[in-house]
């Protein structure tokens, strides 16, 4: 690294501090990542609870007034730290909860037990989000300890974001201005394929549709009663596939209603993001074959929703044949939303669009509905953008890359509003970390990239207020 | 009864002897039904010998020259009583392999602790096939106790009827005239809903096919990837769907070749046993609205063919909500057959037509294809019909019905070719015994009527013979 201004400067001298506190970092990691805080499950409860003081006890000892908010379900991790009112205030968002691990049984090493194997860290959690949460806590730990400059932080970490961010949301509604802020800072994106550091610039928004199709009140011999009885397996096979049409583009009336389209630019950034097709597939093991026929992978990720089944189970399963009609199946859908389409809306027409079509004999139940938040879209040439490109310029070899993710963190707009700050998403995931997959992990490299990139975005702010 | 013919005082004779031995019956019935004999799980095998022993043991004290013959898979009962060449003999097949016990917490008391309540004996197996095995082998017990005279008699007990038959159906190949007779007794069916004593006429085959479609090697993140990565549980939905058309008849191109339909006469008699369609639905919750548009139920039952899934799993079933792309869906398909339609030749045409339609990006690996076997129907008119009829008409008030089953037995189609002897198909299942499902039972009512049947049937046989 020849850099030769300040940013570079700061740079070299954060990888050393990052050099320094790396073996007792991994430690602390550990310690934060052995927590299954399965945010989703009931079960888990007193973990997540305890994963949460954990950090409340870490951030105190940082200096910031920290506590617990409560909420109907997981519990609120809120810190503040308030150094000088004449600069800027950050509002720092993560969550500590997890996605569920199963099939435990793909895991190399178990979930919960943390394990450094060729320089990654291997755990549930490794890189979403507790991973990304990490290197932004040890940023300003290494920055207090240094006696360097801080701007005001504000440190919100939920629970419950992998099923719905509903404790956070109802708490925004009533948190007034106490969440005030110049930046919104969120470390829960990914890196670009050519791993540049990359600023997200969209997000796709989400909505959960989960229903039961009951046919007998019991699995039906499928000689006695087949041609006879309606088959729950068959007609929830049925349905699913009248969601999509013959060019996979989303086949239900009203789904698209309000899209708003990219600009040429947001087009043309999106696409100087290579996608790498072999890579691609080298990685996840298929070819990026889904979606909508004819349009690029940028534009379908970015731009684009999507309607997937996470979940569809049926009948027998087992070791086998067992020759039943199944009593009922059951059926979990989620849209991927982008900026003009209403959840709520996507939800009525999906649901319409479903209940039409049950034949008869058959109940559709429907056991789970949520609009998890609208898609995002961030301006390019804001200050912010601007300010975070200059920082990740300085750490590594390549240029800042602009990315529309397909992902979606639900409460980044709601945050947005309640703060009164525009959002900056800079993260430093890859595709190799598997996320929400067995055998999640996050290397030490991309974890000393977080550390650096927010040392000096923090420092850079305290040093240079707008 | 006030019937004044043999039948019927040999009808009052066998109930009285039904009585008296109940309370042994119900014990013994019980150590068979313990044998948690799943034919179809390797896990299984020992039970499964277990389960053969104690039968050839029980044939043994009867005067049987009784052994176990084995296969690859499970071993075959095999037992010989003859008595005097100038009488008829007689082929009783059954099996002793029973079905999947999954979702194995629905049952009210465990599968294989049989229980009797209310005057029905519940466990897997209790009707299909243990309990119409039992009452024909307590039936023969009372016979030769009472010094009675009985036709040659040749028992052979199956462990794989449940999963193929594919241990008895190579043997069948290589044991000669051994099994040579003139009637082949198999009492593994049902009544006609009414309950009146019925003789099955038809019988449908069957045909397996499961298959996985495998999209990426692990389950993706549904953000990153949809739109992007083709998603194995939708994509198998849609193959699925493809298989019926709008009319709710199979939609594979060549399925239905060959189809020999019913005659007049089998059509009025099938018609003749009443459907009550208030009565299905009470009885198993849901309205008979499968199978193909504008045919009635004996004909779409008896007479058509019918494709379906047994199992679909694809992706997260668990609590709450898991924002995947699955990696792989898993579908059981079968098929049930009627006479003309060859089960190899269908499979060909099933499996073609799947993978034809396989989207890019997935692989279709088949795990299980099966030819259970061809379709059958019997000639209302052969002599051992009447003469079976002639002795249900003396054990109730109602008159026999005809019954052309929905059901495969695969294996009574090659047993009829190796023992040169027509199939007599006399059962006494019905629809609240629940046989496949949770909680199957036998109510000792059922079971007496076919203790009766086969006393009658093979004193008649020994006495008149043709």
């Amino acid at each position: 690294m020849q850099k030769t201004d300040r940013h570079a400067r700061a740079a070299a001298a954060g990888n050393g501090e990052f050099e320094r506190r790396l073996p007792v970092l991994i430690d602390e990691w550990k310690q934060f990542l052995r927590f299954p805080s399965l945010g989703a499950d009931p079960a888990h409860a007193a973990d997540c609870r305890a994963c949460a003081d954990w950090q409340v006890a870490r951030l105190a000892r940082m200096g910031f007034d920290a506590g617990l908010i409560e909420t109907p379900g997981q519990p609120l991790v809120y810190a503040e730290r308030m150094t000088d009112r004449a600069l800027p205030t950050v509002l720092f968002y993560g969550h500590y909860d997890v996605q569920p691990v199963d099939p435990v049984d793909a895991w190399t090493t178990p979930p919960f037990e943390p394990d450094l194997r060729d320089g990654r860290l291997y755990a549930r959690g490794a890189q979403d989000n507790k991973g990304q949460v990490f290197f932004f806590l040890k940023a300003v730990e290494a920055l207090v300890d240094a006696g360097k400059p801080l701007p005001n932080l504000k440190v919100l970490i939920e629970g419950e974001e992998e099923c719905g961010s509903r404790g956070i949301s109802a708490w925004l509604h009533e948190c007034g201005d106490r969440v005030g802020a110049d930046v919104l800072m969120v470390c829960d994106t990914g890196a670009v394929a050519s791993g540049a550091p990359t600023i997200t610039l969209g997000l796709r928004g989400i909505a959960f549709l989960s229903f039961t199709l009951q046919g007998a009140d019991h699995d039906l011999h499928s000689g006695v009663h087949g041609g006879v009885a309606p088959n729950p397996a068959n007609a929830a096979a049925a349905l699913v596939a009248s969601l999509h049409g013959p060019d996979g583009a989303v086949a239900v009336e009203g789904f698209h209603d309000g899209i708003v389209p990219p600009t040429a630019c947001e087009l043309e950034l999106a696409r100087a993001a290579t996608f790498d097709a072999a890579q691609y597939r080298r990685l996840v093991g298929t070819t990026p074959d889904g979606g909508e026929r004819g349009l690029d992978v940028a534009e379908r990720r970015g731009f684009r929703p999507a309607l997937d089944l996470n979940g569809l189970h049926s009948g027998y399963g087992g070791p086998g044949t067992k020759t039943i009609i199944p009593a009922s199946a059951d059926v979990k859908l989620s849209a991927r939303l982008v900026p003009g389409q209403d959840p709520a809306r996507v939800l009525d027409r999906l649901e319409g669009h479903l209940r039409a079509r049950v034949p008869p004999g058959l109940t559709m139940h429907v056991t789970d509905r949520s609009a998890g938040g609208p898609g995002l879209r961030i301006d390019p040439e804001s200050e912010v953008v601007r300010r975070a490109s200059a920082v990740l310029d300085a750490i590594g070899d390549d240029k800042t890359a602009f990315l529309w993710e397909g992902a979606s963190i639900p409460i980044v707009a709601a945050l947005a509003a309640a703060s009164g700050a525009p959002p900056l998403l800079v993260g430093f995931g890859r595709e190799e970390d598997r996320i929400h997959a067995p055998n999640e992990s996050f290397a030490i490299a991309q974890f000393r990239e977080g550390f650096l990139y927010a040392t000096l975005f923090l420092s850079d702010l305290a040093e240079r207020p707008a």
